[in-house]
């Protein structure tokens, strides 16, 4: 279980840990055939049932051991990485992360597809590790109620995807359109680009849809869990509410 | 210096610091006459002038000190925390931030409302310490752009604005109305509640806009960064957009 704390050694064995009871409730209720193990600490008790699982009863301090947060509630699941199993192409809204290297902005903006109604969020390989104990708990669930991972033929998935009919749109600060002037499509991807350096050259390249947010004050960029939230709902508001 | 690492500390001497060059470039260029002190480590060039304020020269060990951040880009700035001078009722967009905890949230909120366009940002008294380091750094500059400040009389404020015309509106998890339905007025304030309670049981007794944010997928809510940026430019895009 130690092993799992580092990038290596989650990819070696093809699992990660999740900690606390109430991401432990999403699992199991949305995808129990990837829980391996569950951990429990003596008089931890849940309102689900875990006795179908392989269990272990632990002491405090090896819980401690196995989970990042310093409290752990007294509950963690080994689950296993889930390899991509969508047909993009079926979908109508997709997120692509290209080199999101925060944590926490890539668990807030899974959290954020979810909410939106996106199907799929698709990493590019160098894009930070989600299964990082701070990305799983930033996501509050939501990496296991859509399809969440990684793609090594990043650029060519969206060029198939483009070819398809997909509208691919990228958040770009020096673009000339905003967000409100442009159409994302009926089939949509958003491209969401690295915190310091935006969207990669090989994707501007592309013939895509460069859009920005308009920015009113003086400040010169958002964060792109902001940015990302900002887009998706007004996709959201054009398809469902005017 | 040191001391003004604890909010009490902050508080009594009316000063924080803020870290790094980026910071310091924009509180020159924003608010040069609440600099009380400017420390540079020896080597350090910038691209704007220090000359008039009161500077001193440190070691690395002695900005480290000074500084939260484990590697300072070898300057730090103190600054005087402000008091509103502000006529919020002149104001037409303004937030409220009600018993926001976290301080990335409270900085995120604030750098999304310096591009939105919103002219002030309300804190009630609870809410987390703008002056720590992490929130300073989070807001990227934005809250010296814009008014932000503490209001003691936090609802009274309230219930003054809403007699002025301004529509106070609220996200609220259990409103029937969604964000799409409603009308913010041509004077808004958008109130935020805490991460895990919600806006504060005093502020939802008043006959204020409760308004949810649609969730289309299986996310129980929104990180309150991400909430408050979709009712700010869902905002600004009916005022300026269509």
């Amino acid at each position: 279980m130690k092993k799992l704390k580092s990038k290596a050694g989650r990819y070696g064995a093809g699992l990660f840990i999740a900690e606390g009871i109430s991401i432990a409730r999403e699992i199991v209720n949305c995808c129990p055939e990837r829980i391996k193990y569950v951990f429990v600490t003596e008089g931890v008790e849940t309102d689900f049932d875990i006795s179908s699982f392989e269990c272990f009863e632990v002491t405090d301090s090896v819980m401690e051991c196995i989970c990042e947060t310093k409290t752990p509630q007294g509950m963690a699941v080994c689950v296993e990485i889930k390899k991509s199993t969508a047909n993009l192409e079926e979908l109508d809204f997709i997120v692509y992360l290209d080199h999101i290297q925060d944590p926490g902005n890539a668990g807030t903006i899974i959290r954020t597809a979810d909410a939106a109604g996106v199907q799929a969020v698709v990493m590019s390989p160098e894009s930070v590790d989600i299964y990082n104990s701070k990305t799983v708990r930033s996501t509050m669930g939501s990496m296991f109620h859509i399809n969440v991972f990684y793609e090594d033929e990043y650029l060519e998935t969206l060029k198939a995807l483009k070819a398809s009919g997909f509208v691919i749109s990228a958040g770009d600060l020096s673009a000339e359109k905003n967000i409100y002037e442009t159409d994302f499509g009926e089939k949509s991807v958003i491209c969401l680009g690295n915190e310091a350096h935006g969207i990669s050259d090989e994707l501007l390249e592309m013939d895509i849809n460069k859009v920005i947010i308009p920015i009113e004050g003086k400040a010169e960029s958002l964060n792109v869990g902001v940015a990302g939230a900002i887009f998706m709902y007004e996709i959201l508001r054009r398809r469902k509410f005017k």
